[in-house]
């Protein structure tokens, strides 16, 4: 019982990390970007809110656990912002690398639970996974319509962008919140001729 | 479906400012005190990996759950500090009036799941309640750890003052985690001839 919690808790300290790794998009009174443990927090909340908008296939607790590990990688490997340029396969390499380094912190059969349950976010196949990755694009939108566009501005985003990176993906796992987000994001573009 | 909708969204949104609610203890590289969404988070992840410490009797996912919507009543009523002299009848008083307005923001059905929840968490009662408040105590002991005492120092605590104010309850959820981190701690109390 020792070295389990040994290994139990050293995962769960190296994770604290989590708290200082920064996004593009601030928090919704614009003070500051938003770090990526509070964010796994919100999206955790995403989920529990939004579970009648999910298919009944989905397994909403099965999704909160994606969502609460989803990010964990970025301790090693950073955020990559949607809108941003950068190399996917080098940032899919780092965060493979990641994965094995952070995940393996726990015991032997945690470590395979979590890392599968990872693994299959990042698949996006399954229903669960499809509604997880959904939502989690659902909230950044939310923030920007809070903050006047923080990362829209910082990454002069145009609404067409926003339906190909963000939208077809929210589409696929909650259509009717995709169409309610997107009414609402629509007049800040047209505000300013980026629809 | 579009009323609904608003009231989920106006509830995700008003739990952003969960991130600027700061509490006494800092992150474990002591550069800022945690705020209570990116706590409420690993206070989740906590509840994912000591899941197999809990009893046979405890719903690990209803933990998480309890756990993701515990501290959301701060954003009104501030965090109270456990080592901190305060008036708990008026801080009660102050979450139930925020736990009124927040969760209402929802529609009815979730409002009152929501609320059952928390009050199930508060009442500490439920093993799923009981192991959720042990977990809630653990983190901050552990980040103490990792920063030199932040909140220990500040607040001149003692060792029997941990043991009174926490590990009564947490040896009560997770006997095995309070043995574990009670021996982990005490040479940091007896080296200041505080144990
Ligand atoms: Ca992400």
């Amino acid at each position: 019982m020792t070295t389990r919690l040994t290994q139990q808790f050293a995962f769960l300290q190296e994770i604290d990390k989590l708290k200082g790794i920064l996004r593009a998009t601030a928090i919704n009174d614009g003070s500051r970007p938003e770090n990526s443990g509070e964010h796994s927090w919100h999206i955790a909340m995403y989920a529990m809110v939004l579970a009648d908008q999910a298919g009944s296939e989905v397994d909403i607790t099965r999704v909160i656990k994606m969502l609460l590990i989803h990010d964990i990688v970025e301790i090693d490997a950073g955020d990559a912002p949607i809108h941003s340029q950068f190399d996917t396969a080098d940032q899919d390499a780092k965060e493979q690398r990641a994965a094995d380094r952070i995940f393996n912190l726990l015991p032997e059969d945690q470590s395979k639970e979590f890392r599968a349950l990872w693994d299959e976010f990042e698949a996006a196949i399954t229903p669960d996974a499809i509604f997880g990755k959904a939502i989690d694009r659902v909230q950044p939108l939310l923030l920007n319509l809070a903050n006047d566009g923080s990362s829209w501005k910082q990454y002069d985003v145009r609404l067409a962008q926003i339906d190909s990176r963000i939208g077809e993906k929210v589409n696929k796992g909650a259509p009717w919140v995709w169409a309610y987000i997107r009414e609402k994001i629509k007049p800040w573009f047209a505000a300013r001729g980026l629809d």
